[in-house]
């Protein structure tokens, strides 16, 4: 019994996929505590088969290695950028398809920085329950409530699709506007804009409704069940999938657990479809 | 950062609309808490923003102002209802459109009897996962469980409508047949039965399901979702709503503080469609 | 005011159905906690109406009796079995029909081989998220986890239908091949396969999605509503109920109590298709 | 396994003393829940030896009998008040010890006024944080705030001796002069003031230093341990003790349960000096 | 009733001391929330009297204005530093007495660099469980692991007292050998080292024991307890104190209130000996 | 950012010392969930510092090595009881001092059986609230509550010392009297009793007060504080100390954390004198 992702592998060498957790929340606005999200997620692994129900598949079928947490200054977002960034641009170096475990949202724009390096033009899918296209909030520029605007400095708006979105302010809902895609449902959505695109998958957790995920930093009332994610989400199989995060989970936030066995069951799915 | 309504005015002059709490539990029949309801719905209200997704609309086209909570002594429910009966009065006559924050639902009913000395035909909408008609419980009159039994002592059984309920004794199940309206569902209602009059909305926020609001004093299985429940309220937004209440909020039953945050985002798309 | 389930007879000779718990969570594969469950839904029965807003019909017209727990030895699942067996066949004997309250998933087990001495043809309905048909779990065969394999070693494959289920190895998915019944979903299931057969129906609450029950012990994001859940249940009405068990209600991990209350109603539902 | 106080009698009519739960909560002035008190005490009672470590003695020696608690009309304090007093003086009229678990403070009042009619000179011995003396609490005459007060109209100020005492106004801290005793410390009082006299003992159990009790309704910092309390209290067994009650346990506010096992554990020790 | 501190003075400008808060947890090294402290201490403190057991006096016999939390940019420490500290400058340009409630104790650094500027040679007294006193923290220099080392950077180590310090490095333990004292004791300071010195207090609420002080971000075990602290504290009230600082509540620790209710009222101790 | 116990070393070859869990919790009597205690206690060890304030000493002085979570077949106390003890006697043979994590308190029997085997006359000095010397528990004879008097099975009753136990039932009490030594308190042990004998140590956190250890399976008020504890402890150190286990956190019962923090300091603290 370990505190890794689920029966993970020991061989980081010859292993496919890396599970990397970035504890940070130092810029958190409401409530701070998703610096315990990746090691949440990890024991509640534990409670899964490695079967998956919905692919009717074992993730033994795939070599995914959990490199655990990397050790992150906080208080000093701009340092915490550079050391996500370089560690992104060095699994992505060695051929890794990586899962980011968050930590708060603005974790994603030095991975996004680093994904650009190497893939030049994926397409940013963001799953989401809040905009985060402000310039900055209370000043600070690289705010988890700007990450998708510090996002569209690096690759542009065209590049990013923003969908089941229910929280912003009338800028934001302004800005929305020039990107690829932005609605606050999910079935909508248009396929076909992403068409033999290679594919970058950010999801806030907080896009589930905070019945499903209580333990969030930002709970936004009127979201989505796992169940009706869980099944929008696998579209997206067909697809090539080079990286994806999976951040806000605060598991503090919820006694019961329900919130990290929801995430970590995500995990489980992704793993599967990389 | 104040602990007011999500950054409401200061000028309760020129306000057209006050926000102001009632935090009372002292009839609860299963367990009490709701005293601490407006204080956390407050606080969390700061984690909204001020732009609705529902109505594409900005709170700060209205005036609203919090007076905060009115202090009332715990035990003693004649006067109390006296304490809130008064102050609704105060306030009807500077022409304020009131949002009143329980506490338990027993508040309502010094409320309707303000309001109907100044709005002579309005009905009361009441959304509740119960029917609180009793005559009363274990002989108090005035608990919460009776509240819109003796509601319709003063206005009569024909000006109400109770909409969603699910939990009640055969004999308020024969008693709901004397009202306006009744059923357990909300999509059925008749909007005509209203058509042109004047409205008075009452929440009591158990007509939630307990996974959307969890921090609540009788949780009953079963109930509506947010987002089932925002999108019907909306159908109420041509009407002319005169006041409106959220009760039975019990914040210290709910550690994630979803039921908070649910309840907050109520009150900020009220006050848009007062 | 006692903890015995809600207003329930004190005239055991007379009942015709019996309520029993039986505290027990040794075997608890990924958290503990289900000892506490059978106390916690009991309290929050009192939380309920006796009238049922389903079947608008008072529980009082049935005539139940609460036992309270049978005490059992914690660590022992052998002689635990046996206790649990036994007190089945002598209440069968005495011509009760039984709602018997977990504890862990386990307890169906000797409640089964009991039945199975007085009913030699009912069928066993399963609702559950987990499959629970593992040979052994680490090395022990009367664990939770293996319990529907242990009942199959009793009744026959051929006997059992299980509902709902959304997690299982690739193992345990191959041997529900051999079952009368496995689907994942509850809604195709044919009733005509048990028709005029005499049923016992068995309920992990985990079937329902953790939003609806988050006080339980393996967690299993996906479920389904309480309000799903309860319609389909009501189907069952018509047929001839030998037996219910309602189990892994582990009050501990829901600090809200919505659970229990779930759990509660459930079981006022079915003391009246009893 | 039962939910009455650790393994109690079935034979009220041969108990010598009697256990009863007075779940009242409805004029707490800082946070309610007590009401769930008598509950937690009794299920935590169940976690201790029959045997008492500080008395080496069993209290099945003493022959105690639970009946658990009794219904009472929320928010109606004067009815509740009536309904404790008439059940204390049937209580006493049957000749029995009384233990009488709280609900909050003021349950004292109707208690005592029945022991009045019973025994002539009794003196009454508060433990408590707060002095309790104040005229009225908002208005309401009946309020825990005002408990001791009450009680002095009954039996005089001369009756009365309140140790531990570490939170009052300036008027109540004028008042406590007209006491026989009070004083902000335990180990200071003076025996002989109460020698050859029969003694109620009534116990606020927010006496307790916070850490100790963290489940109490005003928790009130500074206060005592509870083994600094059991070997002060213990120094009473040589004293003819009347009666006694143990209020304010509000477990709701303590997930850890300490509040309750020490409640539980006061009162095997109190069972077996009475 | 409102939410700020207990009873508190609306006139801001003829106070004598002022109370703010500064909700920043940002650089928090194992746990954060203390941005919710003075939030729940304010709360809390409507659970006190007004008057105080241990200096037997009425806080209304001074004059304390609330003016609440200040907004600071979570994730930008530097900018944090200087909004406090021109806060702070203000205040002290005013003539105001100033509590400053944390919050993290790294804002002790902009106050001090304020106070610096308008009292040359007052002595800092800090009570806590860590020295505090590294050069750096993972990088950080302005760590709140770091705070009294950067304050020795502007007073100077020769004006620094650290009382009760449990928790250290080597280094950091070398290094306490340079200020004015330091002693992992209360007892046995020389109240002789400050005599007829200004007094700046800082109070890292982690020096009470976790029992009593829960709700923090670095609990560590073996403190002090209240009881032991407020009478130690008490003892410099005869002492010129020209500020105070109350840090590292984090109350979303602990669901009991506890932690707030004591830092509460050593709050109220502090204005009377202000 | 790892999750075994702080900075221990990679390298189990050369370590002196070995840490291992072993997360059973089966036959827990009143509440279950010490199999979360090692996983706690190593994540709120990251909370220390590695230089001990006690012993003004590092660990890094020593080196350790954390070898993780032992699975255990949960419900099967005699398989579990085997893989203990081939697991312990694995590690002696390779000559490490072992510092084991429970669990229970039942892992005891299974450890001292195989050090039985490797030292022939140490002394067991238990530390705990709980006699443990019952000879069956609802007929389970390796129940955690009979831990002790199983181990005088093996090594005998002449070398075993008990102390600060303040729980156990008449009989417990009686066969208390073989023992080496048996006490209610710590102070009073005679430390010549073991004079130049080998040594191991078990600890029940139970020992301790709820309120300093309010995450224990078994809270039993009236204990020891850390501070009291620790001081006592340390007197040890110039003993051969040949094992030590650390058992009964259960930190689900303890929402604070306070209880892990204060184990994991005891754990620093025995890597230092070992």
């Amino acid at each position: 019994m370990v505190y890794n992702f689920l029966e993970s592998s020991t061989d980081k060498k010859n292993s496919e996929i890396v599970i990397v957790g970035y504890p940070y929340d130092s810029t958190s606005s409401f409530r701070s505590g998703s610096r315990n999200g990746p090691m949440a997620l990890r024991l509640f692994s534990w409670n899964l088969e490695t079967f998956s129900n919905y692919q009717k598949e074992d993730i033994h079928t795939k070599n995914y290695f959990d490199m655990g947490d990397v050790e992150l200054p906080y208080g000093d977002i701009k340092r915490t950028n550079k050391i996500i960034y370089e560690n992104t641009k060095k699994l992505l170096k060695n051929k890794k398809k990586i899962i980011s475990l968050g930590g708060e949202h603005s974790i994603t724009y030095p991975i996004i920085k680093a994904f650009n390096q190497f893939y030049d033009d994926f397409i940013l899918i963001v799953f989401d329950a809040h905009a985060d296209l402000r310039k900055d909030y209370m000043g600070v520029k690289f705010s988890h409530a700007c990450v998708i605007r510090n996002c569209a400095e690096i690759i542009g708006t065209k590049r990013i699709c923003q969908l089941g979105i229910r929280s912003f302010t009338s800028e934001e809902y302004e800005f929305s506007k020039n990107l690829l895609y932005f609605s606050e449902d999910l079935e909508s959505f248009n396929f076909d804009l992403i068409k033999s695109k290679k594919i970058y998958i950010s999801i806030d957790l907080d896009l589930l409704d905070p019945s499903n995920i209580p333990g969030t930093g930002t709970p936004e009332a009127g979201g989505f069940t796992f169940k009706e994610f869980i099944h929008f989400l696998l579209k997206f199989k067909t697809f090539d999938i080079v990286g994806v995060d999976v951040v806000e989970l605060s598991p503090d936030h919820d006694p019961s657990g329900i919130s990290a066995a929801a995430a970590a069951k995500l995990v489980r799915e992704i793993i599967l479809f990389l």
